[in-house]
């Protein structure tokens, strides 16, 4: 019996975001929900990338890109950048709505409108399929959208409205509070 | 300037997990959001996972571990996996209230009433900072909350109600149905 195809849709959903890589004239950007913090000490994260993508092979030539994170006003973005590719549609930034502008610590741009940015030096490209397991030292990380985040509790629910990705069109975004460590007050 | 100690918060909500390894009596738990699909072929899942941790050890020790899909009548659960030291009590499972039951294909087994279980062999144990990045090869997975899921959208909004954390004791649920691609259909 061969695991059903669906089998990573159980892990959905799951937040997307846009991620930038290239320079100048040559800057790619994709959307990707296989996306984690991987370490705390040090500071590093992991996107998985196909392999064939237009923004994984800028990644390994600038060795740095950024991952964005957006709100729901940038859901076609997020839809368009990650169906259109970037080999075949030139002007795919402008096709998807994003505007890019420059990073605080790395070459690549970062998208200009976006919620919070984490900046990236590629550590390790891992083989692991069709795609590239790309982990990626954080350099800088930083908000946009202050109103929307708290240093101590993190993202603002309702005010944070960041599409997580449920399967092909469908996105959700987080819905209501819920407190865990209940039994530990009694 | 350092990078801000919250900057993986920027990467939550996201879907929490419990993660179960061992065997015997001694079966270990814990819970884990830095979890997420790297390829589809072949079918593989990542999981950072402190290279401390109980349930880290048994999984070396096995090379089998299951990734259960949970609820939020499992919010204490996920809480308690999350917090209690596998080292320190012995009884976790009892206290967290999990019950585990066979697997299908490996030999470690699952969450009794998980609501979908991935089953999965180790394949590499990458060391990148004060946890392994945890590669498994999905040699099963399969949905117990069978109302709560379709084939062909994934999890049913408002039946799955997959606890996303946020930080600390806050959690959140999915919310209301995004769709996107509507420039498309213009």
């Amino acid at each position: 019996m061969a695991v059903p195809e669906w089998w990573y849709v159980l892990l959905h959903p799951r937040p997307a975001y846009l991620i930038v890589s290239g320079s100048g004239e040559d800057v790619g950007v994709m959307t990707a929900s296989w996306v984690m913090p991987v370490a705390e000490e040090p500071p590093r994260l992991a996107v998985a990338m196909d392999k064939e993508g237009h923004t994984y092979s800028l990644l390994r030539q600038a060795g740095e890109f950024t991952v964005n994170v957006v709100f729901d006003d940038h859901l076609e973005a997020l839809w368009l950048a990650g169906t259109l590719s970037g080999w075949r549609v030139k002007d795919k930034l402008r096709k998807a709505g994003i505007k890019v502008t420059s990073s605080k610590k790395v070459s690549v741009p970062r998208v200009a409108d976006a919620a919070a940015v984490i900046e990236c030096r590629l550590w390790q490209a891992l083989d692991v399929g069709e795609t590239a397991l790309v982990i990626g030292d954080v350099l800088d990380a930083y908000v946009l959208a202050t109103e929307a985040f708290n240093e101590a509790y993190g993202w603002v629910l309702g005010k944070a409205k960041i599409p997580l990705h449920l399967s092909g069109r469908a996105f959700t975004l987080p819905g209501k509070l819920l407190l865990a460590g209940k039994q530990r007050r009694q």
